[in-house]
């Protein structure tokens, strides 16, 4: 069994960004992440200053927006809006999730398409599910979301075979579930999309060559769920009182996996990276726009 | 086994939809949809006259516009343009496939997402995409292509259960197969989506409690592919020197299978009839907006 080493691979990859964005500084260019954080929620609080210690790291231009829990709607998409039209700003990142009474997909939608780093606009999402092959997504800048993006890069690193392979995915949320099994459809896997209404999902599960568990439940996915030599690809980050643990029950299933994220270390460490890389997407896809004008 | 009959279904539904659009006829509702063929492909031609034969049937007002062969991209994204502005207009249908050097995506992607009858573009495919629940996808007005929304509604007609069900689409087409396959999920089935590249394709189909044929390859489907009892959806129409022919071989499958939907007869006479229900949607939501402001 082989660990698949998120911190590491995620390491390297904000390396190789770090240089791209000090080269791409040479000729004054300088990608730039907005974030707009709602109301006092600690995990999010605690993923924005993330995500804002890792643009400083890299050499992104931050703009961070902090409003009240009490901010409407309207206000959140007049800031929008005012980030959609300020140059120096390529990526807005709107926090997830919104305090209660604010219309999230409202907001979400009022990103411009092209400053969509996250991906979850439904432009964005329409486009990525509708490409046919993973070249097509990288020709046409699609934006991916940034934690399905960070496991297709975790399986390119270790080289791991998608073609003709069977994949399972556990779980259809739009941030993970539904991108996951559509990049590896785009891939061509046999993609199966299982959930808390599937029948038999040991045995469904223990069909796949890839299984991708993305379930939020805590070691839901134990070795009756894995096909000996599976790639096994833990999703996620589960508080409990021993600490932070995954969808997956690492001891019981690593004998079997031929490859496996460990959570925390696995997936988690690549999202905030994949930010970055889609900001400097963003701000490669404008200069593109303003070139062809 | 059981003939699911499209024929029949869809003219039950259009002798409904013409009961609404006389009674909305009384409050000076006409629903518009405005056809584009590009050029002189003959099926084409066939397929934009039923459609606006249809409309005439039915009470919808159709607005046809027929382009030359050698008409740019720019001079179509313009026509769709003043028809985005054109109050009589509801819906807009983009004849595909477009001649070759037109940008179909860009013409598409022209189309205001709220004339979208087609549900081809990435606005509404995300919106459908990311959708729960069949029923947030009816309450948010949510265009659904016409050929699976045809599928779907065929399914629900004949009462067969669909959730906690095995599903496997053959075939991964924008057009039919990922939207089927995300209306499946969106019931609660568990999803696979099988296509060229899908090995012991024969075996994974036999798993499945419903299968949807979508492959383009005349009678690709036998009785190895399917399980005693099981649903078979065949979206194939084929044409071959015997006349059509669906993606099943329906001698082969007849006897094995508890619903069967025949080619042609089954799934194609619902396509056309789902386009006037979306014209009619499309008038809805152009309502609630007006309504709104």
């Amino acid at each position: 069994m082989k660990i698949i080493d998120g911190k590491k691979i995620s390491q390297e990859i904000k390396n190789e960004l770090r240089n791209k964005l000090s080269s791409l500084k040479k000729d004054n260019i300088e990608p730039g992440l907005a974030t707009i954080l709602v109301g006092d929620n600690p995990a999010s609080k605690v993923y924005v200053s993330s995500k804002i210690k890792t643009c400083n790291e890299l050499g992104i231009k931050s703009f961070s927006n902090n409003l009240p829990e009490t901010t409407t709607s309207k206000r959140i998409i007049e800031l929008i809006q005012e980030l959609n039209n300020n140059n120096q700003v390529n990526g807005i990142l709107l926090q997830l999730p919104l305090p209660k009474g604010i219309d999230a997909d409202k907001c979400l939608e009022a990103i411009s398409p092209l400053k969509d780093v996250d991906g979850l606009h439904p432009h964005s999402l329409g486009q990525l599910y509708s490409m046919k092959t993973w070249d097509e997504i990288v020709d046409k800048k699609i934006f991916i979301p940034c934690t399905p993006l960070g496991i297709i890069t975790l399986l390119k690193k270790y080289n791991i075979e998608i073609s003709g392979k069977k994949a399972v995915v556990i779980g259809r949320s739009n941030l993970v579930g539904k991108p996951i099994a559509m990049l590896l459809l785009a891939h061509n896997a046999t993609v199966t999309m299982a959930h808390s209404r599937t029948k038999e999902i040991e045995k469904i599960s223990k069909e796949a060559d890839i299984l991708v568990a993305a379930i939020g439940k805590e070691r839901f996915v134990n070795k009756n769920f894995v096909k000996e030599g599976a790639v096994v690809i833990d999703v996620g980050t589960n508080r409990t009182p021993q600490g932070l643990c995954g969808d997956v029950d690492f001891d019981s299933v690593k004998d079997i996996a031929s490859y496996i994220t460990p959570s925390p270390g696995g997936v988690g460490p690549m999202t905030i990276t994949m930010l970055m890389q889609n900001t400097m997407l963003a701000n490669a896809k404008q200069r593109d726009m303003l070139e062809r004008v």
